[in-house]
């Protein structure tokens, strides 16, 4: 809840812009910390759902890592100064390119996600003269009920490398002679709440750790991928997810010993610090009587709800006091049908000139911006400089 | 169908690009100009759908006026050199700086969606000491049978003034003394290929036009949108549109007279212009047992099918002569699960180093590109400067 005083003078910014919360992006970052910290566990951000710099650099100061996942990423987190020890890069589709940057910078791990990938990073780093250490994505099969488009460890997936060929690839490791096998890798999919989906995925690993070790290939890294969800629906009755109930799923139900353990966070960490700020241009009523509020916010500044169906919260920062709630289609002002961010929303009046915030908007928002329409990037407002 | 020489010079080029058929792009655009010519209708480009400035150029080279929807398209079409008159502005969050701007340059027509806009441009012109030329889109509820987040017409869309309110907008209209009423406009969705549907579309308009004469409103300006849809299954055997067909279903059903006729045709101009060229990164095999190749191209540089489940041919462009085919999932390189160009699409065997078109690409194409996962925005190649 924005304070009166941030709100007015929100009012002389021009309309849309992101305004990132910053001490709750610290508290945040602090309270995974803390928890993190317990038990030794590596904290990687996965930069692509925000790549802002302040908060990437919030991030470097706790001592997290990254997990990136293209050349272009990895360049500006080395430029801000994140150790090549604390980067790890995913990906299905790594070209030669970043393949040869992320060797010649000596990156902690590649997640490698097919063999096809696992033989090219052998056969560049041989040409380098250099060694590339590598994790193996294992898809795990595991559903985490959600969204189609935000899972990705399911059986059909573009993700992972399959338990169909988990012979083959311990076959070719062995005889690769410029990768250091660190371990594996795994990522379940996107906004899980649920924590026995993390239960179920555990001991999916612990079988899949044990078989490895049986190979002959002794694991040093364990990198359990993100996937913890955000309250969408209530974001100021929870500001931030229970990392607690998330590390204690890992901590009870993970049976390995002597591995490094690291985690890919991007939502958990950035969606609820980061709101998306616009004002309402005009009122009308469609041809079906329903009341239409066009703001100057849209699919090219937040896509999510266009592409995901996504929910997010609304607030009307000028609801006028004892205000009825009226069922609006809350529309932006790309010539796109699929341009609409609420439909049968309750919200007060909303008259022209009121400022309306879209919250939880923090992760894969202004990562997924473009200038369709020919808008500019939304511009960002950072709480503690305005 | 690429020639050989034309492939051969491609290899060189860093992939993903978009390549730009100059020579079709001309063709389509001098077909569109002779039946046009005909009657004497105005056309207008649909910036939105493609504001490469090479397009943009061909197509004032014929004397085309352009239909665009931001303050950032008007102000690099002016710099460009189309004639102020041969504007229009339509889009249902334009934003009083935008509004202004359309009036300092006196455009011939702002397409106003709203009664609201309607309201706020007369107050606008008023302090400019200017006078405005409007045109009211008026949604006619007309099914365009298109996919729901493509259809703009029907009753409830965010798009226009609906008929509920047109008794409203009349007497509005009679009341501003700064807008001059130019006529109509209309636009009721896009893909649209049954020419029927344009033919219901007029008899619509028909009763409008009278509507509004008999009201005191005689028209001189009359705007049929665009929505022209073209062949994304087999574009090598129609590389363009039927425009005759097309401009027929006007002129047979359209009885109107002594009104100046425009359209608005995007994707018509310039969908089969453009091909998304890739690379094939990697083969390999999902837990399902599927065929996946990934490709260097992504849902950064072409959202359409995962903003839209759209289809586009996809085209294996070093296919070995007697290749059998296989059942394909194509999938980008971005981390998201969304990010698929096909699924079980059956081509010619598929090898790293590959290079993959995705035809049909002009239109939404580079426009909607974004730099999710720090991806750089797509380049573009022409064809005649290869």
């Amino acid at each position: 809840m924005l304070s009166r005083t941030i709100k007015e003078q929100l009012r002389g910014i021009p309309t849309p812009f992101y305004l990132y919360d910053m001490q709750l992006l610290g508290a945040t970052l602090d309270a995974i910390k803390n928890e993190a910290d317990r038990d030794g566990y590596k904290i990687h951000y996965a930069i692509k759902a925000n790549n802002d710099e302040r908060i990437l650099k919030a991030v470097l100061a706790r001592g997290f890592g990254i997990d990136c996942v293209s050349g272009n990423e990895l360049r500006l987190i080395r430029r801000l100064g994140f150790p090549a020890d604390s980067i790890v890069y995913a990906g299905v589709g790594k070209s030669d390119t970043e393949i040869r940057l992320g060797i010649s910078e000596d990156i902690r791990a590649f997640n490698c996600e097919s063999l096809q990938e696992l033989q090219i990073i052998n056969e560049l780093a041989g040409e380098m003269g250099k060694r590339a250490r590598v994790a193996l994505r294992i898809n795990p099969d595991v559903d985490p009920q959600t969204h189609r488009h935000i899972s990705t460890g399911q059986a059909d997936s573009k993700f992972g490398i399959s338990y169909r060929e988990i012979d083959q690839v311990a076959e070719d490791l062995a005889t690769y002679k410029n990768l250091d096998f660190q371990g594996l890798h795994f990522h379940i999919g996107s906004q899980i709440t649920d924590m026995h989906v993390f239960e179920l995925f555990c001991r999916r690993v612990n079988s899949l750790v044990e078989w490895f070790v049986e190979k002959g290939f002794p694991l040093t890294y364990l990198n359990m991928g993100g996937g913890l969800g955000v309250n969408y629906n209530s974001p100021e009755t929870e500001s931030m997810p229970d990392f607690k109930a998330y590390f204690d799923a890992f901590r009870n139900n993970l049976k390995v010993s002597g591995v490094e353990t690291h985690f890919e966070l991007g939502r958990a960490m950035v969606a609820q610090c980061g709101e998306l700020i616009s004002r309402v241009l005009f009122n009308k009523i469609n041809s079906a009587g329903a009341q239409v509020v066009i703001i100057d916010g849209s699919m090219s500044e937040l896509i999510r709800p266009a592409l995901y169906e996504a929910y997010h919260e609304i607030e009307n920062l000028d609801a006028r006091p004892g205000s009825s709630r009226i069922p609006y289609i809350i529309a932006g002002t790309v010539c796109e049908s699929a341009d609409i961010f609420a439909t049968d929303r309750l919200l007060p009046e909303l008259r022209r000139g009121d400022l309306v915030t879209i919250k939880s908007a923090g992760a894969y928002g202004a990562s997924m911006a473009s200038c369709y329409n020919m808008h500019d990037l939304p511009r960002v407002v950072y709480s503690d400089n305005i």
